[in-house]
């Protein structure tokens, strides 16, 4: 490890640390090195908030000047709420400025450094860029897309199976799995399953890990089946808004809203359009979804290759079944050339089970 | 790792060198240790020849006298070629035995300890016992219960699928995990399939790496459907079995005898039964069969718990379809509590996949 991966690596743990708590803002961090001695470290912990630049420079005082200063992310052109990190940098007196990542809206990409480099600061781009880009994929997936990141999850026999083929599926994974999906929940914005799911589990799609963010509920319902009763319209631990179709009930809908459930009606006749949803999702501001579908479900998005990433939680457990539900069906691909591939695919023991995480490539 | 256990891991390194090539009788290893040296190594070669502890008594020549043997297996108390080797212990002054684990048939179990005991031997049982155990879990099993030890092998998708709804199969792993199946057919005495593998993909079920064994194939063909310009009725690489029933049509059997088949009947009016398969294939003194079906093959063969061990390459792939098949299908079990678990699951990388490996666990 050379110093400057040394002092990135610091400026990257503090910014992981942050996770979940700066939406709709990247996790930035940041440290200030000057004659071999740290003289300050500073991370974006809320929106609204100072970047992690200026927490540095405030730490660092009239030592910054002459120093390095190492940030995970271009610092800033823009007049936020403490001016430009740039320009501040350059009034600090810093000689130096190694950045892992260049910022990942192509519109804005360079400015910053654009700003440096005229003040004559020196500017060294892409130490530890990997990692810190990996810690914001659904910041620069957002900022880019203006759609929400979608990760796939589902807990899975190691024959594929979600169920038995009498849908039996309690509990196919450990304790320690299920804790961690509680985690997936809590960093994601919204989470997404079908009427389905509502009406055979009545779950509460909550994140029940100590200091647990709840996810806004997202439910597919083309003719607003869900329950009146159900404890994502009743319990009032978070946001449920349900997708329908030009099908639903009219006075369905009415008791719905009047329960505090927001209710959106999108273009299809009959079936709702997996791709609209996002569009949606995107315009309100929801920058991650964690889908929790049945098969079905799950295929609709893999099929229109809306899914960016795919956790499976796999169980060292057989269960057979010509006519047990997979964790991805519909139709499926129709030669193996075209499978979806996950890369890289890594993997993790986690209690008795592993978890699978992949990034999706599309040949279909 | 105490001196015992660095000499005895030496004795198992040498005795699993020869996986393969001892077969019916089990790996075992040597290590004569005299004044803080070893002064003999030695292992079983091939059935027939000279067992481990002789090798090694015979290299340390006058040295064994007052030293100490390390061997993986409990010494022979049975005259065989080269009379038992307990008494050829005893006779070349060995002081002290140090033994991995007793003979695995408990008929014969601790007769060698006693010979070295009752001569005045001091005798160790249990050092790296877990490893010894391990490495001869064909012959541990086939001692016992006179029936194949069964290893169940797939490739599969993340999803559980074996091929797409259009039943495209080609390729599901990387190249190097298919290497790694041809290994594991060159390390079991027999491969069995269904007879519609042989009709749709006419394989030759060859261990094609270098020096490979290749294992007896054995075909699970209830009306002798196998065609006669199949590979493995014509292309004379290995032994081809075929298992039928009552229902068989006399006159192919003849003709795919007189191709140098042999043909088993079996009891069974319209379906061979697994079970008879495994006796009879114990019988024939096979004591290891990987099994390379389809999903109904493999549920077969699962569904009456005679699967040991269960060997998959997952693919970081999603094909989806609901009538894409899994590797497992048949009935299934009904309730998730009834599940067969996998025991350690064990998981390594290999190429692009990953090779899950695990001992099945029966709760149905």
């Amino acid at each position: 490890m050379t110093n400057d991966e040394f002092y990135m690596n610091l400026a990257i743990e503090n910014a992981k640390a942050m996770k979940g708590q700066t939406d709709p803002n990247p996790l930035v961090g940041s440290v200030i090195v000057n004659n071999n001695r740290i003289v300050g470290i500073g991370a974006h912990m809320k929106a609204g908030e100072p970047h992690a630049e200026i927490h540095a420079l405030r730490m660092a005082g009239d030592k910054a000047k002459g120093g390095t200063i190492y940030v995970t992310l271009e610092p800033c052109s823009h007049h936020g709420r403490t001016g430009p990190c740039a320009v501040a940098i350059v009034e600090a007196g810093i000689k130096k400025v190694v950045i892992a990542t260049l910022d990942p809206n192509p519109i804005v990409a360079g400015n910053g450094v654009k700003i440096l480099k005229d003040a004559g600061v020196d500017v060294v781009v892409g130490v530890c860029e990997k990692e810190s880009v990996d810690m914001n994929e659904v910041f620069n997936h957002y900022i880019v897309h203006k759609k929400p990141f979608v990760i796939l999850k589902s807990g899975s026999t190691l024959d594929g199976k979600i169920a038995t083929h009498t849908f039996s599926s309690k509990w196919i994974t450990s304790e320690k799995a299920r804790e961690d999906v509680h985690r997936l929940r809590s960093e994601n914005r919204a989470i997404l399953v079908g009427v389905n799911t509502v009406i055979k589990d009545d779950p509460e799609l909550t994140a029940r890990i100590p200091n647990g963010r709840n996810p806004i509920r997202v439910i597919l319902d083309s003719t607003l089946r869900t329950p009146l009763e159900s404890k994502i319209v009743t319990d009032q631990k978070a946001e449920t808004w349900i997708f329908t179709t030009q099908a639903h009930p009219p006075d369905k809908r009415e008791k719905l809203e009047s329960l505090g459930v927001r209710i959106f009606v999108t273009s299809g006749l009959s079936q709702v359009d997996p791709e609209e949803v996002l569009e949606v999702l995107g315009r309100e501001e929801v920058s991650s979804l964690l889908i929790e579908g049945g098969g079905h479900i799950n295929a609709s998005f893999i099929e229109k290759r809306l899914v960016n990433k795919v956790v499976i939680y796999l169980a060292p457990k057989l269960v057979g079944g010509q006519n047990a539900p997979t964790f991805l069906e519909g139709t499926g691909v129709n030669n193996m050339s075209e499978a979806v591939e996950l890369k890289p695919m890594m993997m993790e023991p986690i209690g008795n089970d592993f978890k699978i995480v992949g990034y999706t490539i599309y040949k279909h």
